[in-house]
């Protein structure tokens, strides 16, 4: 049986990053503070997260949370680091005062076991969940709420270390069907720099799981790009 | 200042390998539960840790259990997965009496961080701290309390994907001074499987921080052996 107690020491906080044909973006909550009155008292973003249940499993919490907000679980999905430096929730003002809000003493810890999610943004329909949830760039991320600006700093850097190990990883970033072009994109945009197309293209077409289809995409002015698709199940052994 | 106060919920384990000549070892504490009449009702053993004070951070708690038993405070540390399942503490008899003889209540969840250390078994003198703890080839270890024989494979299986990135890292294993013969017999433990010893040389000697001394090490059979050292100043841009 489910035991519903929530447990206010730890929780969960997923980065979940999703490409969008050149963007790198990452999920966002809107976080209100309303004064006595209605008005809005602050407003800032945080990751999204969530405190876990006294009998679930933090794999099992991570999985809820994107579940909630996306209607998908077959997500890409790994636990990357813990975070728990004492006041890591109330460094900032706007953090006090949103716990006390809460009816939640500052003072308590709250440790955070963060989690990435890589998935291509346009297979998802974000639900709103009562509080605003949207995609923002990385590069435009700032000021958000916490430590979360770390935790996905962080992040970021726990993927470029795996893709150097498990390139496959990074085609869950794609659609369903791609062109190089976009592939490119992607290692570029965790790389944080230019690649060699020549290079990167014949390294890349090595790969079993990368699946050439029977379809091109047609530009609007440049020729036809040929299509591919990510073949999971090609992944073992390369 | 510091808050004693103890975090219930929160624990940090450590999986301290040590290298010594051709063995990998762990770092394990005898857990031992003594009867009413000063008889030992059971002993077994457990991966070195403890739970965090209220004001530590949890890198801070790691150090702290690493430098209580070594008196070293130079080691190599890492922070690699965290351990959450319900009923993690409790799943073996033995593990529910001793949280009970504890004054403890078994149903309270705890969650672990877990920390790898490497080091050279031979640099470090073991201090007691009123517990027995002592070194334990890896191969042997079995019949861990808790789940740490899990977050023991799972510590192995960080180092594996970390030093095909950070080849340096496995040098931290290697005492001041080596031969090619223990580094790569330390390569060989990690990976579990024998390396062409021709290739794994050319490769190592390639490496910058891995420093050729002007001395041998006198064989008793063999002919004297070039020593080598780790020179962690010239680990950047290899």
């Amino acid at each position: 049986m489910q035991n519903n107690a929530i447990n206010h020491s730890i929780s969960v906080d997923c980065v979940i990053f999703g490409f969008d044909s050149d963007h790198l973006n990452v999920l966002l909550v809107e976080r209100k503070l309303l004064a006595p009155d209605g008005s809005i008292d602050f407003a800032d973003l945080t990751l999204t997260g969530n405190h876990i249940y006294e009998s679930e499993a933090l794999d099992d919490a991570a999985n809820r949370i994107l579940f909630d907000l996306t209607g998908l679980n077959n997500i890409y999905l790994e636990q990357f680091h813990t975070f728990g430096a004492p006041g890591r929730a109330t460094r900032q003002p706007n953090d006090r005062r949103w716990i006390e809000a809460q009816g939640r003493d500052p003072k308590e810890r709250v440790i955070s076991v963060g989690y990435m999610a890589l998935l291509a943004k346009r297979d998802v329909v974000l639900k709103y969940m009562g509080r605003n949830v949207d995609w923002v760039p990385v590069e435009k991320v700032k000021n958000l709420a916490f430590d979360h600006e770390e935790i996905m700093q962080t992040a970021l850097q726990h993927i470029r270390s795996k893709i150097a190990l498990q390139p496959h990883v990074a085609f869950e970033l794609l659609p369903e069907k791609f062109t190089l072009g976009q592939l490119q994109c992607v290692f570029e945009i965790i790389y944080d720099k230019a690649l060699d197309k020549r290079n990167f293209r014949r390294k890349m077409l090595k790969y079993p799981f990368l699946v050439k289809l029977d379809e091109k995409l047609l530009g609007r002015a440049s020729k036809p790009a040929q299509l591919f698709t990510f073949d999971k199940s090609k992944i073992e052994n390369y």
